[in-house]
């Protein structure tokens, strides 16, 4: 499981302080404690300050990769937000997120053309959002297609069914599930990636219903995900259900999960903290 | 999910000393309590004491059913054993299992025919233990056709894919997995159900791999369970991931099992202590 790290999001109270005053220590911290726990990219996201994310986003990505040594994603529906991120960012950057949706396209294309990026390909388009797992295979078989069309490499896209919550919808989980499946199967060498914790808004206790739907989603081929990687126990299911899979020869990823008392590693990821 | 308890196994100390000093309390106690926390079916196994098996298996099913109102599952693949409980067995058991292996389906035929019990059908065959999904499938189509043979209804057979443990060979889940999505696609009609536990066997941390695994056989289409119903994590997790699959319309059984902080109610069970 590819891990992007969910928590400096400007949506939460101490990110928003943080940039508030421009403290960059709370944000230095989130980045290396979701690091060491395993994650390949920290999110970034300041979309709840529209006047001036872009330089809060770039302030972001300075500050995580002034401590860390691995790539953002940079979380913006924001053209100018996402232009202001990768001019000061290092290394090849996850774009999130990219859609069919005709002005997101036409202002994000310009800033990815010519340079390597990867991007998360969201299953969305003008036609709305994609209720059924044909509807979101069909757009992601046209995103897919104008992407490459764009020189993006198959490799550095990771489609995105689009998670919407259980509870305005039921569903919302098996749909999103048959989704995963029917990507992974059609396009095998592509990620597929989503916000796990959009599923469970507006029940409780929902580290448990992000726990089963990561279970859930890995099992139907999901192979990237945004989420907390400081849920020792979403982690340690995580690493469950890919040995159960058989993605994990010999279950040594979760026996050194196991031994280790949680926390990495989950094999497949390195951070600066352990390389 | 139809959740079979499977405490009241005699390979288990406090079962084995309760049959052997002819103590009710122990085995009266963990039926009241599997009944309670939503078991359809109290699985009863006498099977390390091979010599008096016929006699501690009716002694089991007599104690059990003093207590609760719901029937055994009569676990045993001696025909002797299990004519012993069927004779005293009130109601419509389930007999775990039959399977196509020739000796075994010789002895246990002549006891289901002519009246109505359910039945687990158990994929092997005298071909031995099979490994893919096909395999599986295979077996379980001549089964089948088979028990409806002799007069078994549909409805009544629970065809159980054998869960190998994942220790001993990495493709056990996958192909578990495989083999109930497979089974539920191929036979809507008949119930999937297997042994949970069987996958996590030698591995450390079991109830983590059997609750990721309860979440990923939901997803697959599993609907019975022989499982540890006082674990109530693991009915967490099933109750998550059953609301996830959108077969608990609104989650009300989910949101009712949070509110009532665990145990049941799970929805499609009455046990006797809720009727």
């Amino acid at each position: 499981m590819i891990i992007v790290g969910e928590l400096i999001n400007a949506s939460r109270k101490p990110v928003a302080e943080a940039l508030h005053i421009g403290d960059s220590f709370p944000v230095k911290r989130l980045a290396m404690e979701q690091a060491a726990a395993g994650a390949a990219y920290v999110d970034v996201n300041a979309g709840i300050f529209p006047d001036r994310e872009p330089e809060f986003l770039a302030w972001l990505v300075t500050r995580v990769q002034s401590v860390v040594g691995i790539p953002c994603c940079i979380d913006s529906p924001s053209a100018k937000a996402v232009e202001a991120a990768l001019a000061v960012h290092r290394g090849t950057p996850l774009i999130n997120s990219i859609s069919l949706e005709r002005r997101r396209w036409d202002a994000l294309v310009p800033l990815i053309a010519g340079s390597r990026v990867k991007v998360v390909a969201l299953c969305m388009s003008d036609d709305g959002v994609p209720v059924t797992a044909e509807e979101r295979s069909a757009v992601a078989e046209r995103l897919v297609n104008r992407l490459v069309g764009q020189g993006v490499k198959e490799d550095d896209i990771f489609i995105d069914p689009l998670v919407q919550p259980l509870s305005t919808d039921p569903r919302s989980g098996r749909e999103c599930l048959r989704a995963i499946r029917r990507l992974s199967d059609e396009f095998p060498t592509l990620s597929t990636i989503c916000g796990l914790s959009n599923i469970s808004y507006g029940l409780p206790n929902r580290r448990l219903i992000n726990r089963s739907f990561a279970a859930q989603g890995v099992a139907a081929g999901l192979t990237a995900a945004i989420l907390d990687p400081l849920d020792d126990d979403l982690l340690d299911e995580i690493a469950a259900a890919e040995a159960l899979i058989g993605c994990d020869a010999h279950c040594a990823a979760y026996l050194r999960r196991h031994r280790s008392g949680g926390r990495p590693d989950l094999g497949r990821r390195r951070t600066t903290d352990e390389a």
